[in-house]
């Protein structure tokens, strides 16, 4: 027996058919002896539909009214899962936020869980063998008032659960079979990990690579719950059920780094093409300079991320690079010709014609010469690096985003990463 | 000023343009200083669209799973149309049933109302002059877990919000502007009605005029609130805002028997044609044979209506006629044909080709004489009457649906109501 959560996103519960087929993901895990709970998302499509309608209401509105209003998405589909479940005759009952409760602070439309009380899902599970069906996505604010945890927010949902009922494996089903080496989909001899690290899943959530929220990677990570990346589209019964044996699974595990016996020294590559880059052209190389640049960036809550300053030929102006995510890039723009008196610059440009590869592995804590064998691969394929930044377990760099898919390949073959 | 509660259909908020036609009636009351609550139903199409998802997933469904999805409607139109309002300036909040929450028993899918607390509402409507907006059709159960009122049940939310916040008016908001003295589609010279009192209403929306949910008009007549049906598609700034003064209004106001000076004989003729007629063919004439045919209808929940036994030629036996909903002959012809032996008949008819057609006045307490006028007025158009029945305030016929429209002209004009 296992106490298993189990995550289906939106276009694993896209149609009745496929929530069919998730109701067969269940009765597998049931029939096996596991006890379950259930996080769903909206059904594809519909939370984009009720987002559009708050945003023809009012562009500028009231985060609780959007929580009000989206969070009805993921009601639906918890109300439906739980119908199609008892008609194959298993016990279930649909959870909305509210009445778990899942306590999360007051931050709408990106609110943070803060508390869950596990023990009445955990009692129903145990004593009734009844499937709990949450809605994923959506909290209870402090003033008693729908919450909804951001985009992507129900693998964040499921984490917590399982934190709160003690489950011994946390299974995000999505529409891949877990997590790759890099995106097959550019790289065709990209390889699906069998185990990832907690630090290099948050990483490579990070930089690009889509398949799992930042933030429910680093509550795994902080609350030690097990991960477990598989599809939801693989026939129910060719899957076996969940099982603490680490070794009946397909997909990808996402756990301590200790659980991971043989360390590549990169595991992964992404790329992030939501990028946007400014330079802002002979700035004055005065002290207190960077403050009077990212200050009032911060303050409009624009996130700087790399951030290069060249050396000034005449030892009074400098070229200052950054980057922010592509989207905030006209308001970073406005922002800063807002400020250029107090700034003191020539000139500000902004490109979004650029891409951030990163490659990523636990392993470069304990060696040397990663970086430099990086640089050396994409200089070769004559890739001019716009930018660098790096981490204890990451490298990236910001390069013209023509070459992309050229930089990822050689990265992907230079680490030894490309399938046989 | 005037405390106000402001009722809207599907088809008023059916989508943002008219969303935002709502909000412009809303702006009106607030103007004028008055203290309003508004609540809503789904878009139209939105709550046949979850049912629709219901059924899908299994025909026989959860009745608390159906409600945790079907409520889901009214949630959106609540935030959106608090998004509308604040875009406009106008203080204004969404309120889920449970979160205020609209108690009700545990009949999930037609649940009652039981309790509605309306200080808090109340007391942000005074102080905060934040307006209400309250997502119709839905409460909570005892056990924490979304209800629904059934079909219609927004019009029974806004009667039982308008108690609680001791409204000095519930305003039905809908596409029609008033009441009339019968379906003005099928006789033109209909005429909207002033004032009717809450027992004729009662009776017209039991009887098949279907601009108020029976339930929500026997709760303004117990609860004493005073409801004006109006017309949503009117352009907001050609009525007049809500009033304490009778006279100020456009539309009918459902009220006590008390505020109507001039009384009608007859103030309304309806017709409903969703019955449906079941005639059992020589029954054995014996004592308990009423009981005999009509228990096990009512143990299956099929709701007989106008019931006529005929006089029997031999004295051995009987033809007995009755109405049950249209919805619901197919089942009672099997419930009926399982009986057979314990009732003893020779045949069963079912037929769905009749109409009720009934006539309404209070003034019928005191004046003798309707009936007959009635049966005569008919069969001098050569209708011939298979059932009859009546109460203090209605008389009802049933015909042959060929022939509803002559009938209910005929009616109209014997009684006076045709317009000028």
């Amino acid at each position: 027996m296992a106490v298993v959560v189990m995550k289906f996103g939106g276009t694993s519960v896209g149609d009745l058919e496929r929530i069919r087929n998730v109701a067969q993901h269940v009765r597998r895990e049931v029939d096996a002896g596991n006890k379950c709970a259930v996080v769903v998302s909206a059904m594809s499509g519909e939370t984009n539909r009720l987002v559009d309608f708050t945003r023809d209401a009012s562009a500028l509105h009231d985060a609780r009214e959007y929580d009000a209003v989206v969070s009805a998405g993921e009601q639906v589909t918890s109300g439906l899962l739980a119908i199609v479940l008892q008609s194959m005759g298993i016990a279930a009952r649909s959870w909305q936020g509210w009445q778990i409760p899942i306590v999360t602070n007051d931050a709408h439309g990106s609110a943070r869980i803060e508390d869950i009380d596990g023990t009445e899902l955990r009692r129903r599970m145990d004593e009734d063998d009844q499937v709990a069906v949450i809605a994923g996505f959506q909290g209870l604010g402090p003033d008693n008032r729908i919450t909804t945890l951001g985009r992507g927010g129900s693998d964040t949902s499921a984490v917590a659960i399982a934190a709160a009922v003690k489950a011994d494996r946390c299974d995000i089903y999505t529409d891949v079979d877990g997590v790759y080496t890099t995106d097959p989909r550019m790289v065709p001899k990209a390889k699906r990990m069998e185990r990832i690290s907690y630090e290099e899943m948050l990483e490579m959530a990070s930089l690009g690579a889509k398949v799992l929220q930042t933030r429910s990677v680093e509550l795994a990570m902080v609350k030690g719950v097990r991960l477990l990346v598989r599809s939801s589209f693989d026939a129910p019964d060719s899957v076996p059920p969940a099982s603490v044996n680490a070794n009946e699974f397909t997909g990808t595990l996402v756990c301590d780094e200790d659980e991971i016996v043989e360390k590549q020294i990169v595991s992964g590559i992404t790329y992030a093409k939501d990028e946007a880059k400014v330079t802002l052209v002979k700035v004055a190389d005065s002290p207190g300079v960077a403050a009077s640049i990212f200050g009032p960036l911060a303050d409009a809550n624009i996130n700087v991320d790399m951030i290069v300053q060249s050396v000034s030929d005449d030892g009074q102006s400098t070229d200052m690079t950054f980057t922010v995510p592509g989207t905030d890039l006209e308001r970073a723009l406005a922002k800063l010709d807002d400020c250029k008196g107090d700034i003191d610059y020539q000139d500000v440009r902004g490109s979004t014609d650029v891409v951030k590869v990163s490659v990523i592995g636990i392993g470069m804590r304990s060696h040397a010469g990663v970086a430099a064998s990086m640089f050396k691969a994409l200089a070769e394929k004559g890739i001019n690096l716009q930018a660098i930044s790096t981490s204890e377990i990451k490298i990236s760099v910001l390069i013209d985003s023509a070459y992309t898919e050229l930089a990822v390949r050689t990265l992907h073959s230079l680490y030894g990463l490309d399938a046989a």
